[in-house]
């Protein structure tokens, strides 16, 4: 894929929304994001924070973020809803609604704020990985669409082939990036938390039907944490800690090269074996 | 604390809603669960939980909840309405408001529905614990309302007392149930979740300001798991990833004495150093 200067980045396109008000946001699916059933969920979500991110009554910036998908998106255009519920001195609860057709598909909550100078730490160790540069690109088959937006260079864990066999732990950790090279912000750096396949996958060596029914992320870096990454690799882990007749949970980090976390991230997802 | 054979516990008070329509369901705080500022988080979502319970239309168990603590909530009377957005074959999808006065002081969004016989694992390992009869009762000061409904047994990662200096990491764990003892149940088991105080506390060796925004548990136990747990202790471990310029993430475990995850769960918590 090749970018003129002027054309917009493809995930730009993708989370774009027409309107002032947002309670009346539309959007349309692109079909470079394609997943298996709809759009890939990371966009779907990266576009209800660009719909908080662009509402005139916006205070700070994303803290915390709950999408629930309810049923699949179809191709094409969709309606949001991005309603600040209550806001507070120092930040505001987010209540998020998409729409197709008259009926809702995704519901959500979010909360945005200021940050403070105050003690930080991040207590979590960067797990040892060696440079992007070193690690062969590696992803996802090309038919999944979307995973053609990003370079992926797997480190450990990658989707299974065929035959491989069950495989003892769930972890996945790679570098990543927009494809192309696109500067980090909140709706990308949400959409890198959604972009590792199904646990149940690697853990089981073999495909199956699996979809996310909730996913929330914490925002760890602010702007100027973002800025500090630019178009940069980021280094993206996740694994699963419980699977449990027809539901599992994931967890996830995504950290800069100079071992910022930048946020962290759980869903509970769907699966049938 | 004494309780007759007829009496409520004090948790089912605490958790009761008058109303059999979900969308105008009312109740009322208790001085025993109060908290330093309004009621104790956990009852607050536990009575979400409760009213999904309720309703008429309600599918299948809980398998996610997110609630978003948007104002304090006062002591009094309040109104809930838990509404089933969408409804699928197999789970269903809730939208949770809590008011006063007229007023949203918490939201949030739950997923419930209908487990099935598949392929389940818990991958992560239960950390290894003494008995919670070789733990010597100790939890939370007195002054703290709720935490006298608990009887804690802190293992590792007590609240810091007068003159405690920093701590390197922010782990808590402690075998916990409700006292009197009283058999587990979703309600009781979101409560749990959100038993620990604040990871910052522990980092900074003194209290601060610091209240949860968001708090979202994942749900591995179906009935049975609940049922075989009883009234006895579960072991509840938490920590945090980040904190970060004003907010931090605690991510949580608990797990029953026979080493069954039963829940997962996660916050993001404003603190003032």
């Amino acid at each position: 894929m090749t970018q003129t200067d002027t054309a917009p980045h493809v995930f730009d396109a993708a989370i774009a929304l027409a309107g002032t008000d947002g309670d009346g946001l539309h959007g349309s699916t692109r079909p470079e994001y394609a997943n298996m059933v709809g759009p890939f969920g990371g966009v779907t979500a990266a576009t209800l924070v660009h719909a908080i991110q662009q509402h005139p009554d916006r205070l700070g910036d994303p803290l915390a973020l709950t999408v629930n998908y309810m049923a699949p998106v179809s191709d094409g255009a969709f309606g949001i809803a991005a309603r600040p519920v209550r806001t507070n001195r120092s930040n505001q609860h987010w209540s998020l609604e998409l729409a197709q057709n008259g009926a809702l598909a995704t519901i959500g909550t979010a909360v945005s704020g200021l940050r403070r100078d105050t003690w930080s730490d991040t207590e979590l160790v960067m797990p040892p990985a060696p440079a992007p540069e070193d690690v062969a690109p590696h992803g996802l088959p090309e038919f999944i669409a979307w995973a053609n937006n990003y370079d992926m260079r797997v480190i450990e864990g990658a989707v299974p082939s065929d035959g491989a066999g069950e495989h003892p732990t769930s972890t996945t950790s790679l570098w990543v990036r927009d494809s192309p090279p696109r500067p980090l912000d909140y709706p990308a750096l949400t959409a890198l938390c959604d972009v590792f396949y199904p646990r149940v996958f690697l853990r089981r060596g073999r495909y199956l039907p699996a979809g996310t029914v909730s996913f929330t992320v914490y925002f760890h870096a602010d702007n100027d944490g973002l800025a500090a990454v630019g178009d940069e690799f980021v280094l993206a882990t996740a694994r699963a800690q419980s699977f449990s007749r027809g539901y599992f949970d994931q967890t996830a980090q995504l950290w800069s090269r100079a071992g910022a976390l930048l946020a962290t991230s759980h869903q509970l997802v769907y699966y049938k074996d």
